[in-house]
C-alpha cells in the first residue's frame, strides 16, 4: 500500500483514511470488527450476577443464571419453529416475565421485537401486528380472546405461543404453540448480529391518522443501556449495586423506559409486577424491598390515594422514582415527599429509545438548600451523556437560555429512531435539517435545566401568545384537595382561543376559591393574569391514551363545536 | 424501493439490511448518524459538573468549566499554527493538568496523541516519535535538552509547545510556541469526528526489537469508558460520586488506564500528582481526599515503605486502589490492608486500552467471609462488560474451568487496537484467528474468576512443565520481611531450566528459612515441591520497564550464560 498516513483514501468504496496499519481494512471487516448487540453487552451478566434475583409479582422468581438460560432456550425453541433473523416477533402481555425472556431472546437471535400495545382497540391491535408485518406471536392467555374473535385476519401469522399463569391453554389460533414446550434444552450459540440491525418496533400515537411505527437497532439500545447507567448514578437518585428496581412503565411502552436493559446489565434485582394493581404493587414494594421504578404521573396519583396507604409507610421510605410521559406536578412531588419518596422528572418521547435528560442535580444546584432543589428535581432535567439537546425557535436558532424564551426542543443522539416505518413524508419531518423535532415546547434556564411547557399540538394560544398548560397544571396540582388535571383550549372569537381546566374528581372548590389560589403564581410572577381558565370542569374520569396520559384530544372533543360559531 | 421488509440489500456498496424505513440509509449517512467521539461523549460534562475541580500538585486547581474551556482553546491554538485533522500531536511531560487537556483537545480536533514514553531512552523517543509520525511536540521545561541535544535529528516536527511550572523558557527547538499563549480565546466549534478515526498513539516494548506502536479509535476508548464505569460500581471498588480520583499510572502508559476519561464523564474531582514522589502523592491525598487510585504494585510498595507513613493512617482508610501492570501479591494487599486500603487486582494490555478484567466481587463470592473474598480481590478477576474472555490451548479449545489447566488468554472487546502501527506481519500473530493473543497464561475457576500463573515469554519450563512464577513470587511475598520478588528461569543441562528468585532488599533470611515457608505451601497443595528455587539472590535494586515492572528480560542477562556449557 503506497498510501501516506492520514490520507484518505477509497476502500470498498468507504472513505477511510490510512492510518499506517496496512491490515485495518481488512481485519475491521472481518475480525476486529465488534458488533454493539446484545449478545456482546450482556456476555458477562450471567456469570457475574448469577444469583440475583428476577421475580414476578408472588408467583415466580428465579436467578440471572436460570433467567439467561431460558433466554438461550426460547431463542432455540423459536428457531425450530421457523423464526428467521429479520422476522417479527410480537409480543402480547402484561409486564411478566416471559416478557423479559422475550426482550432478550428475540432480538439476541436477529428476530425483530414488536411490543404490541395492548390498550389498543383491536381493531389498531390488528393495523399494528399487520404494518409492522408480524410473522410470529407470544401471547398470554387471557389476550387470546380478542384475537381469536378475528382469527381469519391474522392469516399472515405463522405460528403463535400461548402461555399462562394458571395451566392449560385451550384455542382456535393454530399453528399453536406451548412457551414452555418451546424453551429447549439443548445447547444453542447465539448469532453475532450486526449493531445496524433492528432490534425492537413499536407503535406510537399521533393526534392524527393510525400509529406511527418507530425502529431502534442493536446498536441504539446497547448505548442507551450504557449511557443511561451512566447517568443514574448522580444525587438525588444515587442508584446503587443493591438497589432492587421495579419498573411501572409497560413493557410495551418504548423498552419500559430502557431500564430493563440497565438493570440486567448491572446485576438489580428486577422486580415485575404483571398487570398493575396498586395493591399488589404496594405488596411487592414491602416484600422485594423495592427502591427505584419509573412510572407516569397517573401510577403515582394511583398509588399515593390507595386506602391503605399508611400501613407501607416504612416501606416507601427511601423509593426513588423519575416521572416520565408528562411534567411531574410538584403538588404530586411534594405529596409523594411527605411518604419519604423522592421522585423526580424525566424527559423522553417513544423516537428517542426513550430516555433524554433526567432531574438529577449538576454541580449549580446540589449544594442548594432542599427546598431549592426541590424545584429543579420536579423540572425535565438535565441531558445525560451523549444527548445534545437544544431549544431553538423556527429558524433553528437557539432562544436565550433565560427561563423564559420559548422554544421547540430539537435532539440528536446515538439512540433516535431512524425514522417511522414505511413512512418516508414523516420521516422527513421528523428529522428535518438534521435534528429530531420532538414537538415539546420549552424554555431553557442558564445553568442547564429545561423545562416543557406544553407540546406544540396541545399548546394554547390567547391572543397571538402562548399559554403553557403544562405550567397552569403545575400550579394548579399545588391546591390540596385537588386531583389531577388537563387544561386545554377552548375556541374563542375574540382571543383565538381560551384556556380551560378539567380537573378529574368531585367539585371541592368553587371557580372563585381556585382563581384566588392562581392568582398567588400570577402575584409572584410564576404565572401571568390572563392564563387563568375561564372555565374550571370537574369530571370522574379522564379519557386516557394509551400510556395513561390524559388525553387532551378527547378532552378538547368533548368541549365541542365553536360556541361563538 | 422494492425490496421486501427483512431483505439483505446492497447499498453504496455495504449489505444492509431493508427494514421499511425507505429512507434509512441516505439517513445514516447524512444526520440520523451519530458518531462515537469524544466531542459527543462529554457533551454534557462541562456543564453537569461545571464546579467539580481539576487538581495538579499543590501548584493549580480550576473547575470543569474553566478545564473544558481551555480544551476548546487549545483545540483553537493547535489549529492556529497549523496542526490538522489526522497529523499527530506529541506529548512529553508527568501527569499534569496540560496533559490532561491534551488528552481531550487532541483527539477533539481530530488529530491523534501520542503520548510519548519518557522513560524511554533518548534514541527510542526519537525513534517512536520518528516512527509514529509526530508533526508536533507539546513539552514541559524539563525534558527540553533531551531532545535539544539531538535536535537536527526532529526535523520532522513542525512546532514545538513549550510550558513550564515556572516561569520562561529558553530553547532552541523551533518553531517553538508557548502553551499558554495558545490557548484563544475565540470561539471553537469542535469536529464532528468520524468514530473510527484514530485517537492515541503509543508505543509498547516487546521482549526484542523496537518498541511496537498501537493505535486507538474514537469508538475504542468511548466505549472502553462506559463499559469501565459500569464494572466499578461493585464491591468492592463501590466508586461513587463524591469518590476522588487520583491516577499513579503514568498518563503516557495507555491512557492512565482509561480512568481520566471516566472520571471527567462522571464527574470525579480529578487530582493529578505531577512527577511521581510519595512525599508528595501522600500530602495529596490527605488534602484532595483522594478514594480512588490505580497504580502498578511497585508504586504501592514504595508508598507502603515510606518513612512517616504512620502519620498519613487516618487518610489512607478508605483509599480503594486498583493494581495492574502486575499480578498483586497478596503480602502487598495484606499489608495495604492494615491501614485500610483495599486494593484489588486489574487486568489488561497496552493492545487492549487497556482494561479487561478486574477484580470485583461476583455474585459467587460477595457473600463469603472476608478473608475468603480477600483471595478473589487479588486475582486477575473477572470481565468487566462487552469483554469476552476466553482461556485456550493451542488449537483455540477453552481449557477446563477446574483452576489447574493453564492455558492463553484470548480476547474480543469493542476496545482493542486493531494492530501494531505499521507492522502487518505483528499484527497478523496479534489477531490470528480472529481473538487477540495476549501472551498470557491464566488459569479459570468455575466461578469465572482468572488468575494469570505467567507470561508466556517469562514462564520457566523444567522438566518439560511450566512452573508459573506469578504464584512464587506471590507465595513468597506473604513471608514478612522479604521485599519485592521475581522469578526467572535459569538453563539448566538436566531440567532444560531451574527457577531462581531475585529479592529487593538486604539479605534479611536466610535460604533454609525462604525454603521452610515455601514448604507450607507445598504442604497445604498451593504449589508443587519441584518448583521451589534453587536459588535465592538478594539485590539492592532491580532492572525495570518504564512501567515499572521488574525487568526479567535483564535478570536473565545478570544470570549469564548456562552455567553446564
Amino acid at each position: 500500500m503506497e498510501s501516506k498516513v492520514g490520507e484518505i483514501v477509497e476502500l470498498n468504496n468507504r472513505k477511510c483514511k490510512y492510518t499506517g496499519n496496512s491490515i485495518i481494512s481488512v481485519m475491521e471487516e472481518e475480525s476486529v470488527k465488534f458488533n454493539l448487540n446484545f449478545k456482546n453487552l450482556f456476555i458477562n451478566s450471567q456469570r457475574t450476577f448469577s444469583e440475583t434475583e428476577i421475580v414476578y409479582r408472588n408467583k415466580r422468581r428465579m436467578t440471572y443464571n436460570t433467567f439467561f438460560n431460558r433466554v438461550k432456550g426460547l431463542a432455540a425453541g423459536l428457531e425450530s419453529i421457523g423464526v428467521k433473523m429479520g422476522d417479527t416477533v410480537a409480543v402480547i402481555d402484561w409486564d411478566t416475565d416471559k416478557y423479559l425472556e422475550a426482550y432478550f431472546a428475540v432480538p439476541m437471535m436477529g428476530a425483530i421485537l414488536h411490543t404490541v400495545n395492548i390498550r389498543y382497540s383491536p381493531e389498531l391491535i390488528y393495523y399494528t401486528m399487520n404494518h409492522a408485518e408480524d410473522k410470529y406471536v407470544i401471547i398470554r392467555d387471557e389476550f387470546i380472546p380478542i384475537l381469536e374473535k378475528n382469527r381469519q385476519m391474522f392469516d399472515f401469522i405463522k405460528g403463535w405461543i400461548f402461555y399462562s399463569d394458571d395451566g392449560g391453554i385451550k384455542t382456535a389460533l393454530s399453528p399453536g404453540y406451548n412457551y414452555e414446550d418451546l424453551i429447549l434444552r439443548e445447547k444453542y450459540e447465539l448469532p453475532d448480529v450486526d449493531e445496524n440491525s433492528t432490534a425492537t418496533i413499536f407503535y406510537t400515537s399521533g393526534t392524527t391518522g393510525f400509529p406511527k411505527g418507530v425502529t431502534f437497532t442493536h446498536r441504539n439500545l446497547v448505548l442507551h443501556t450504557l449511557a443511561l447507567y451512566n447517568g443514574i448514578h448522580l444525587a438525588p437518585l444515587e442508584i446503587r449495586r443493591n438497589d432492587n428496581f421495579m419498573m411501572l412503565v409497560p413493557m410495551f411502552h418504548v423498552h419500559s423506559w430502557g431500564l430493563p436493559y440497565a438493570a440486567l446489565l448491572n446485576g438489580h434485582k428486577y422486580v415485575l409486577p404483571g398487570k398493575y394493581e396498586v395493591g399488589s404493587i404496594l405488596e411487592l414494594v414491602r416484600k422485594e424491598e423495592v427502591k427505584f421504578s419509573a412510572m407516569v404521573p397517573s401510577i403515582l396519583y394511583m398509588i399515593l390515594s390507595y386506602p391503605n396507604l399508611s400501613e407501607y409507610k416504612n416501606d416507601l421510605n427511601g423509593w426513588r422514582i423519575v416521572i416520565g410521559g408528562g411534567a411531574l406536578p410538584k403538588g404530586l412531588a411534594m405529596m409523594a415527599r411527605s411518604f419519604g419518596i423522592t421522585t423526580i422528572g424525566g424527559y423522553g418521547l417513544s423516537e428517542t429509545a426513550p430516555v433524554l435528560s433526567v432531574a438529577l442535580y449538576n454541580d449549580s444546584v446540589k449544594n442548594l438548600p432542599d427546598d431549592q432543589r426541590f424545584d429543579y428535581s420536579i423540572s425535565t432535567g438535565i441531558p445525560i451523556p451523549f444527548v445534545n439537546l437544544r431549544v431553538v425557535d423556527e429558524v433553528m436558532h437557539d432562544v436565550p437560555e433565560d427561563g423564559k424564551s420559548i422554544g421547540e426542543i430539537v435532539v440528536r443522539a446515538p439512540w433516535l429512531t431512524s425514522g417511522y416505518f414505511k413512512d418516508p413524508e414523516k420521516t422527513r419531518a421528523l428529522w428535518k435539517g438534521g435534528w429530531m423535532h420532538t414537538g415539546d415546547l420549552a424554555v431553557k434556564y442558564p445553568n442547564g435545566y429545561i423545562t416543557i411547557v406544553d407540546r406544540e399540538k396541545d399548546v394554547v394560544k390567547s391572543g397571538g401568545e402562548f399559554i403553557p398548560t403544562v405550567i397552569l397544571e403545575n400550579v394548579l396540582s399545588e391546591m390540596k384537595g385537588l386531583g389531577e388535571t388537563a387544561v386545554i383550549g377552548k375556541p374563542d372569537e375574540k382571543w383565538g382561543e381560551r384556556p380551560v381546566a378539567f380537573i378529574l374528581g368531585k367539585p371541592t372548590k368553587t371557580k372563585e376559591e381556585i382563581v384566588l389560589h392562581l392568582q398567588k403564581y400570577v402575584d409572584v410572577g410564576r404565572i401571568q393574569k390572563w392564563w387563568i381558565p375561564d372555565e374550571f370542569i370537574f369530571v370522574d374520569t379522564f379519557p386516557r391514551t394509551s400510556t395513561g396520559k390524559a388525553d387532551k384530544k378527547e378532552l378538547r372533543k368533548m368541549i365541542g363545536k365553536p360556541q361563538g360559531s
